[in-house]
């Protein structure tokens, strides 16, 4: 294993360390080490809707990336693959709260959606109204190792700008959760491994691809998708991740859509606008316009060499609310 | 070799084809492919200094990531690791030209200097005015494959920022290519490969790096650096990094820099902050200031995992050009 680490143990603690101290004009850590969260800047936002997500770490930039005006207003960062305990997420939920309740953004893994229904409840207890959206967009495998249903991956960075972006604009708990719906509702992925990644206190590839061959469907911790097959053209493996998502979401002829063509954390981006070069012609050709695109690396799997796709449904209300302005670490337009 | 690619004869242009529809509200393409450059979109602004630079392919974002309103107005991409020709170099240039003369960016490999050179030749014959400035922040070796002289690296992207902020606040050809001048004398860069990369018509790695080994001292084509030495820990190769840098770059304490870290393309964003704490610790117990920040991957070598880091000397006026707005597919802030 060749990472850019020193103590495996201390991976994420020394990571978000660094990143607290590049993007502190942005971002927070939380006093506690016992109860790890990155918030933003100045604390909780009087009479906005607070956002929290989380989940393992190992997807960066996703979730402390996304921390900031117009988007997250906490992250609690679990171990390497690994969900966070109710705890900190409940003291990111108490820390999140500007008196108009909060929304509780979560992947759909069963340890993310068990440990954030606890914290949940723990701050109902405590008179902070928290509602919950989970995510699962991957069309790949309906369970898998982590989960009962579909995995969350691509979908969430989606969700948590315009979801923040509702509630930067001062929409109350209620609206904010209806569109956090309308984009779960709306939004499909699938992935594709061209090698496996390495979690640091494992020291070993979570699983093994032979040279020559690919895993179509992967999730985003390097558990099985639908199957491996010989290595294949760009093209090709593009339209193995579009035609599932196309077949799932049923798009009709005029409709928009945004295109994420995500990086899995190895792969150069020159190879992720082939990608999406295809995607594109393939979704126009199909009479569906592509009207918004984010290309790169938004939800990781450590080193892992491959890529996803994602394709949300838009229309004027997500249009207006992706375009709004976003100032995190790893998203930031407008003013 | 396992890509997501078509045809390894296709990569760049395919590539391109992508990233200009993914990013068409800021850049476009030259119509002749035979003449490839990627320019601003609307084309040359009346009156400002033109910003052009290029190179080989396989180093993106750079450059054509950063064409787009504060920075570059054109950017030529050669095959990949290969300089572009003249030809094109001079289409560019024309195509920047908006009357108030243009730079040329030149990073010091052989290639790209003698074409830049001719081009510039060229276009002065065709009466536009061009200044040069060739980039050369490597500290780690003087001479190599490529270069006479030391390579330049990722005091490139750094340049392109602040000679491009120059130029957009309405500075004169002279006065662009002094800041450009400024900050190529004040960057120090050195970079290390934990992986090799692999260039698509070669089709397999440029060159062997054992389990276990690291090379300290890497350039971006994966041309050999300074020495190898067994895997050590994030703090050792940081300091490895470091050390050369502050010695060529002769800090005093009190002094303010930018610190970044980038990403060699096949590296978590995770390992670079660790790798960004360590050498923040270090300056700062030196006394030296780090005042901005950039890290992420922003001149990489295909999917090679590793890092470089840059050190670039500050004063009031590169951190005012450096603060101004920019807005490119690659780096994006301010109004």
């Amino acid at each position: 294993m060749k990472k850019l680490i020193n103590d495996p143990a201390d991976v994420v603690a020394e990571s978000l360390a660094g990143f607290v101290m590049a993007h502190s004009d942005l971002v927070q850590k939380s006093p506690d080490p016992e109860l790890l969260f990155v918030s933003r800047v100045g604390g909780a936002v009087q009479g906005k809707v607070g956002l929290v997500s989380g989940g393992g770490s190992g997807h960066e930039p996703l979730h402390a990336g996304y921390v900031g005006k117009g988007m997250l207003d906490a992250a609690v960062p679990g171990p390497v693959f690994t969900s966070p305990t109710p705890d900190p997420i409940l003291a990111a939920t108490k820390a999140a709260d500007g008196g108009a309740g909060v929304l509780h953004i979560v992947k759909n893994y069963t340890g993310d959606v068990l440990n954030f229904e606890t914290a949940a409840e723990l701050a109902d207890m405590e008179g902070i109204a928290v509602a919950t959206v989970v995510v699962s967009d991957d069309v790949a495998v309906e369970d898998s190792l982590y989960t009962a249903g579909r995995r969350g991956v691509g979908g969430t960075v989606l969700l948590e700008k315009i979801a923040g972006a509702a509630a930067e604009s001062g929409a109350d708990l209620e609206k904010v959760t209806e569109v956090a719906q309308k984009v779960a509702a709306n939004v499909r992925s699938m992935g594709v491994a061209l090698s496996a990644c390495t979690v640091p206190h494992a020291g070993e590839p979570s699983f093994e691809l032979p040279e020559g061959e690919i895993e179509i469907g992967i999730g985003i911790h390097g558990e099985p998708g639908r199957h491996r097959i010989p290595m294949e053209s760009a093209n090709g493996i593009t339209d193995r991740l579009l035609d599932p998502i196309l077949e799932d979401l049923a798009l009709e002829q005029g409709e928009e859509v945004l295109l994420f063509v995500n990086g899995m954390g190895g792969t150069p981006s020159s190879e992720l606008y082939i990608v999406y070069a295809h995607a594109r012609e393939r979704l126009e050709a199909a009479g569906v316009a592509v009207t918004r695109t984010l290309v790169g690396n938004y939800i990781t799997a450590l080193e892992m060499q491959g890529c996803s796709l994602t394709v949300l449904r838009m229309d004027p209300e997500l249009t207006q609310l992706w375009d709004a302005p976003v100032h995190t670490p790893a998203l930031n337009w407008g003013n």
